[in-house]
């Protein structure tokens, strides 16, 4: 593990490190969105407690399905390729960061999404604003942190060196265009949080889950291709 | 770690990151466990405070069990296969799920247990039912959990090119056939709950710490007959 | 990593994925001490403030120094083992039990110790027996802890099959008498606490530290006797 | 990843639990941080909310980056050598407690930072002082850490047998003396911060995004030499 992966390239550092820490931080930032769900105390009954915290359920389950299908994304990433260069070092820690602050922004929407409707009414233009304003927020860390899963897939694409083989570079490359993909419906998504708040939520959601099924389809076509 | 396991079957990926990733959730949900014992403060007296929250304890030590049991059969598992599919990862999340979820409902369960003998005497029949609710969902979580990692061992045991050998694939086949029957068991705890929630706590233990003594039964059996 | 080790012996199984899910713990476990060092605010001041907080900077520096040392511990018995059985798995999983347990009993003795001195002098009688229940409390903890370790790297060194070789038998043998006086040592300290108790955390402080220094005088030794 | 690395020297132990270890704690410290940032609740507004929450969100950025920076030192400094000794570990354990105490010391900066500017106008004279000291305790935590990288990168290059090789060992001496000079900016900015804490903490900022270029000038100068 703590051997230099290609003498020919002394640009390139194994990847061992990279992995784990990056392994570490998917599984923190995953695990710590469940600090997010309060648990109703008796005096306000159960049952209502649970009703009335489901904005906080749905944020827990798209950030979920979301960190999942990065993870999924990066661990097909680091099969195709063998070492890593100081960019993508770089790359990969500005996903980190975005992955890491899922947890916050992940609490703002599930604390201002739908508030309109239950405690301020009487000022609901003030509120409605909170909840759009927390849905594009929340969208916009989706956004960009699907953007950096596509930078750092591409990065690895394009870098000589990096991939496996060649075969691992055309698999890199359509990757990389799948991914792109998904970054742009995930910008759209959030766009529409600033109209439609609650529908973009959805929209998040299905695109996370999306991305947890996308990620083998060009495995399963290089499968078929054999 | 990074090279592709299998070179004869596309479908196929390395087991290193799925190991990696799960031993982190698996290690962060088993600790953040801890996060739900409250410290009794000076006032009300330390002993008086400490025996107030033992169904905090009793939580804690059920879930604790769970996980290190669910903790053992996964890594005995890994050792029985050679690489994963893309059906094994998403299994493998869905389990991680229900994993990440428990620090949630243990804390639940350890709220809303035996508040019914405490403080809320003059609404008991409110939180009876908020006790059973809580003990309910608590079962459902770790019955949730103990069908995925059933699920992912029978995944694992019936996918061609998945289990190291032929021998292995017997020991998942019967491995697999024990964990449904623990599943089962953890089902009929959970009914149990709703009729009799501290005594369904205890069955929950029982369970979890039978579910310890299990994954290696077959592994005795295996080196007896040698 | 997931293969079988010793195809000899079936009862044995690889050792990744405990060196794997206890470093996870042991990670999570030093680095969630941080989260009971509470923020002075500022309107009691932050000098004041955090001269009032010093008994939770003694016991973050206690359990930082005692899960540090104990993790060595545990990383020098790795390297002297090739495969672990059923039992070492169990054993190590109370050993994890215990060090997660830790950041509970801090917080406890932080927020008990010198309580006496400080603002229930009416009640002086009362608080005293919380400073001393917790300090015994934490000692209890750190003593369990230190018999796991122990008691894991016993039956490493008396099984055939676990440790690498011959030599490394003999050094787990002496390694783990080492570890059962500082079982005794730290068993002790926690006696003390009942009596003394600011003195017996002091001296828990010094145990852990001897902690430290300790698993390496044998790999010292045997270093010079080569 | 349990055999003894070097025959020939048996002072030196392997790297694997080490770097698990290490990348444990780094990925925890600095997904950890994402705690501290609170969510505005609906009753201020959510824009004013976020307005007056920046100082904490400045804080995230400085530890986030200094973190990633020393984490990219760290497994740089892994990919140079091949084992390691009873006083790398210590030192690098020392390394630990300095980034796990940084959560701590980040939400002590983000608390008092311009606090003097926003509610305690008629005690500035008091918060002032608070504001500089909680700038010079954060200062202090990262100039520590920053010396701790150092001290670990320089006990490797000069010890026989952990360098990978000569070449190694020439490189490690540079990076060492790189890592010197950055401890000294570190140090000059919280110097700087017992008078102009505002700017000290950009200070800090620029260090550690020059903490996250700089591990890389030698790789690079390596590559182009060759």
């Amino acid at each position: 593990m703590s051997v230099i992966g290609s003498p020919t390239d002394s640009r390139l550092l194994p990847l061992g490190r990279l992995e784990a820490f990056s392994d570490g931080v998917f599984a923190i930032a995953i695990t710590l969105l469940v600090i997010e769900l309060h648990v109703p105390t008796g005096q306000e009954g159960l049952v209502a407690g649970l009703e009335h915290e489901w904005p906080r359920y749905l944020g827990y389950l798209v950030s979920f399905a979301f960190i999942g299908g990065v993870w999924m994304a990066h661990s097909n990433l680091t099969s195709f390729i063998r070492a890593m260069d100081a960019r993508l070092m770089r790359l990969n820690l500005l996903l980190l960061l975005f992955v890491s602050l899922l947890p916050f922004t992940t609490a703002v929407v599930a604390t201002h999404l739908f508030t309109s409707f239950r405690a301020f009414d009487h000022a609901s233009h003030l509120t409605l604003g909170a909840e759009r304003l927390a849905v594009v927020i929340f969208g916009l860390n989706l956004t960009l942190a699907a953007l950096m899963i596509y930078l750092v897939i591409r990065h690895a694409s394009r870098t000589e060196g990096i991939p496996v083989d060649d075969v691992a570079e055309g698999e890199l490359r359509s990757f990389s265009a799948e991914r792109r993909l998904a970054t742009w419906l995930q910008g759209a998504a959030t766009l529409l949080g600033a109209l439609l708040p609650f529908v973009a939520v959805l929209f998040y959601l299905s695109v996370s889950i999306f991305f947890i099924a996308e990620p083998f389809r060009l495995t399963l076509r290089r499968a078929a291709r054999r």
